[in-house]
């Protein structure tokens, strides 16, 4: 055996790493071929490996069952080839429930089965804000409701974000600052500083990190692979199709074997003015065949969707707030509805980024009792412009203790496989979510009925609960409901409705 | 000169009505033509005449226009052929500002140029709840922010509604009340025991009463001509072709020379399973044809909207919550839109009737802001079923009140003309509403921005006011902003802002 096998004993969905330690005169990014077979019993994965600079050579692997797992290496550079060796998979770390994939066509659960509802944030940029600020998002996210966070690979230029990365992805040095026309000129340039051919491992290794800290913390990692936030800053908008290509297969290399990683080709895809729509389609293709785990794909828009119908998008990321329009989608695409962007808490000027707390908290209970799964982002000014939905740091809305409510409230489903009702098997008029009749939840929003009229099957019985989803209370109005009846509300909006088969 | 003249001297837009004596063997009210023609100068004007009971003829008319005025009757019933005379129309009342037309293409003006600003309200059968309730409406109405009020000429059978009208329209007796199973089959059933042929004058003449009673108190009577919620209780959606345009002509020989008139053909229209298109279309242009003021002309839909872009329709009323679409419906239409439902204030148990009064004075502002004049109705829970949507009474919400402030903030407007801004010449970024740039309004509804950057031509001088829409309060930030300014706001939801040329 070559090399250095990180853990030789690796539990259920976690990882190991082979390290290899090999020169090289050439670009060792683009120009040689690494990878490794795993195989055990009937099964094989081929793993992308890749250079982590100082010779180091690296193979990541998440074992997706238990057992022995023997591996190979292939190379075009021969100190790479043929390294062979094995790996025990046994056990499960406690809370590892595996990968999120898609599950019953318009959810989501983990591996093991267990179902995740995705309630995400948006930091786009709180990895590239140094340890400090990273720490303090870290230690946010820690003690917040959410367990999916998009953030980027790159950096961003953008309002509030002027500060330039602690590292950069690539070789090279600015050479000079962006003067003020260029600042006011939103076209994309290609800028000639970088050498694009010399990707930067520390710069890389640091997302490693970034993941690896949300997966400790049972967060998904909604990467964002490109934006269209780049302005000429550094052009990195701007890369050739083939050097992408190159980076891409880099990140799945290095990325990959975390099992919480998601792809999210770009944030607002529409926005960028050098992509053909083509151009999305191979990016997303080629990471589909090289991932052999298959983590989730996704790309979001800005106002045009991507068509989600294609078979590489496994759930629609959405930025809309037509939540009226979420069951259409789910019928027409048959994927997960995930609107990520349907504005931010917080008090900028800018539209997209000052909902009132009590606005949004409406927005998070519309869309998941219509049965899409919303996301939150928070734009607070801030002294320091340490804006979460960009850098992170500290929550201050008034929002995620009341998504926090809503999660528990989600998590309590008795049932996976929910969706919208059909209005002929619904327990009452309106928009109700859940699976007839075992289970609905109703949002009533900015309505406030004082009754209604419910038609229960006959046979059984269901409990009712009001939930008032500001005040953050459950009040049960009784356990054996059947058949017609009435059900007293308290005439205030805000509030949802409850039903549980109990007998 | 053959009959009586209630007034020899009139004011502009009031009304004076010839009366005359006559027997007929016949029936009265199909088998007679009687009009008159009034001229003056070279003006003349064609006004229908009607049988109002007891050998009683009527001739009404509205004088538009100062001066004397000859007139002569015509008719196939020789005792009403060929009556002259004379009447001088001189003067104008105090507050009397004419008929409410079409402005400025997507506007309304009284005749005499002073700009209305409809601020409606619903009420659809207030007029069949004998004196008491009737009395009380109207001294809610006159305490009240509305200017118009939406009300039906025929008995409505709906939820919350099972009383029957104190008089009916035509000669005949309900035979049986509604079984059970009636009342559960919505489907329209024509009812035998009426005699289409024989109207009764009390019946109407008691919607001109009413009319009056609003006319006083400067409200325009929104009259809806037919509506769908019979559903077999009387039968008076199942009238046939030809007998409804007798009762069409009828009501505009009636009611015409009341200048607060306005037709509304239907509510709800496309609820109506036996009438087609066309139909709607017959009866629009024959009121059209008859009527010589040219009162406004509007139908109302449930989903599908009528084509507005008829000639014959003077406005768009509109039921709809999508205020997004408000600019688009103004550059498709070019005519005023009217959102005459977008939900009602209330907590009945149907989705229609329990908005939030905050999201009832929400919509109000979105709809303005954006071009269109929205129409309030309120739907509580009440111990004798009296909701004001339907029967009148008093009014319990909280929304009438800040209604009655936004109609104050509009009434102010330093322009008309005002339409929705393009955003290459508005003062903020967002939906604003104004002549740019002598005035600007806009809803910031349930954004919270803490500060604005605006731009303002360097020349001149403005005003800026942050307007509370629920608090009712108006704060001048300065009357001197100019050029690119940045605007502190309060950081709440609920704001508008306004800019004023001062100088």
């Amino acid at each position: 055996m070559n090399g250095k096998i990180s853990k030789e004993k690796v539990s259920l969905w976690d990882y190991t790493e082979l390290c290899i330690t090999a020169g090289f005169g050439g670009n060792p990014f683009s120009e040689v071929d690494f990878a490794a077979l795993f195989t055990s019993g009937g099964k094989s994965v081929t793993v992308q490996g890749f250079y982590d600079g100082k010779d180091e050579w690296k193979i990541r692997f998440m074992p997706p069952s238990e057992g022995r797992w023997h591996y190979r290496t292939s190379s075009t550079l021969p100190a790479l080839d043929g390294s062979e060796g094995e790996i025990l998979c046994e056990g499960r770390e406690e809370g590892n429930h595996g990968m999120v994939q898609v599950a019953d066509k318009i959810h989501f659960a983990y591996s093991d089965g267990t179902p995740y509802y995705p309630v995400g944030t948006t930091c786009y940029v709180w990895n590239l804000q140094g340890p400090e600020l990273e720490e303090k998002t870290l230690r946010s996210l820690a003690s917040s409701p959410f367990n999916k966070i998009r953030f980027c690979v790159y950096p961003k230029r953008y309002t509030f974000n002027h500060n330039e990365p602690p590292l950069y992805p690539f070789k090279g040095e600015i050479d000079r600052a962006w003067t003020r026309e260029e600042q006011d000129d939103y076209t994309p340039k290609p800028r000639d500083f970088w050498d694009f051919d010399e990707l930067n491992p520390d710069y890389f290794r640091h997302i490693d990190e970034c993941v690896l800290a949300l997966r400790e913390r049972n967060i998904e990692a909604d990467l964002i692979l490109f934006h269209p936030y780049d302005f000429g800053a550094w052009g990195f908008d701007c890369i050739p199709e083939e050097k992408n290509r190159v980076i891409l297969k880099y990140l799945v290399a290095r990325l990959g074997a975390f099992r919480n990683i998601w792809w999210s080709f770009a944030n607002e895809y529409d926005l960028f003015q050098n992509k053909a729509l083509h151009e999305w389609h191979r990016y997303i293709r080629f990471v589909q065949e090289l991932d052999p785990y298959g983590h989730l794909r996704s790309i979001h828009n800005c106002r045009e969707f991507y068509d989600h119908h294609k078979p590489w998008i496994t759930h629609c990321s959405i930025q809309s707030d037509r939540f009226d329009l979420i069951k259409e989608w789910l019928e027409d695409y048959e994927k997960p509805v995930v609107i990520d962007e349907c504005g931010y808490e917080g008090n900028i000027d800018r539209d997209w980024g000052n909902l009132s707390p009590r606005e949004m908290v409406h927005r998070f209970w519309s869309g998941f009792c219509q049965g899409g799964y919303v996301g939150h982002g928070e734009t607070y000014m801030h002294p320091e412009d340490t804006l979460w939905w960009s850098k992170g740091g500290t929550l201050h809305g008034d929002s995620p203790e009341r998504i926090g409510f809503l999660r528990q409230v989600i998590e309590a489903f008795p049932t996976k496989n929910s969706a919208p009702f059909e209005r002929h098997n619904a327990f009452m008029d309106g928009k109700g979510y859940g699976v007839y009749p075992e289970f609905g939840l109703y949002y009533l929003g900015v309505r406030q009925p004082s009754f209604r009229e419910v038609t229960l099957p006959e046979e059984g019985e269901w409990e009712i609960d009001v939930i008032d989803t500001w005040n953050m209370t459950v009040k049960s109005l009784g356990k054996n409901f059947s058949g017609q009846c009435r059900i007293d509300l308290p005439g205030r909006d805000g509030m949802a409705v409850r039903f549980q088969k109990r007998g």
